[in-house]
């Protein structure tokens, strides 16, 4: 597996150690990872730490310079919010684990520019599958649909 | 003025007041204010917590029946991260304070199903122009273009 796509993966997992939503991610400059994220809901009680919000905000203030070299790595297909993230800092390369159990606005995120790569890691898909299967109404939380009674 | 677009501009002025980004946001649930955000890159050194996006974190974690029976508002028009976390929680209807300064993604918001209007408030209006005049570096890193050397 690419390098780069492992370290999202290691940060799912760290995720789902913590008893979290194992969604990971990492941000590569000039083939170095600058920062690490994973999603933080339970973990931060956070509507908006997605693993792609908390790996840019654990960046820290880029430059505009160092977003436009940058690459946006994510264990799964990135969500409205953090397609818009990516499309605000003009990040122009996005390689995402899988695409089987969610999908983004893909082809609006293609259409502004960027280079968006699905690899369809099967172990980010069973990863997932598995997640879901075992929770359903927070899986649906983190992607805004409505959970059950 | 609307009292709740009236809130998200005290919100702006306390960012002001605490040398950010006077951009402010509330989030309005059956008439009530269930939560009030500012721009916090600077008082944070925040990649991510843009005032609508604050409000959002604020706000804590809402139910998409909650989230359906929303309204956003924000002072400026939200950039392409901010109207994706409207997307994402499918959140019906925004209502903007002014797009002379900035606009965001407003006809693909509107293609999208959201309620987008704008207010073209003369006094939100005046507060991002003085500020972006006076500070188009900072400006600039907030909506992720290149800043000055």
């Amino acid at each position: 597996m690419d390098p780069f796509l492992q370290a999202a993966l290691d940060e799912a997992r760290l995720g789902l150690q913590e008893h979290g939503i194992p969604i990971g991610s990492v941000l590569v400059i000039d083939n170095e990872i600058v920062s690490r994220g994973h999603n933080r809901r339970i973990q931060s009680g956070s509507a908006i730490l997605h693993a792609e919000m908390d790996c840019l905000e654990r960046a820290g203030r880029l430059t505009a310079n160092d977003y436009s070299r940058s690459t946006l790595y994510s264990t799964l297909s990135p969500c409205d919010m953090c397609s818009g993230a990516a499309l605000l800092y003009k990040i122009p390369r996005i390689i995402v684990g899988e695409n089987q159990t969610f999908q983004g606005p893909e082809s609006y995120v293609r259409s502004r520019g960027v280079d968006l790569q699905i690899v369809n890691d099967p172990v980010c898909i069973e990863l997932m599958r598995t997640f879901i299967e075992e929770n359903p109404t927070l899986w649906n939380e983190d992607i805004g649909l409505p959970t059950q009674n």
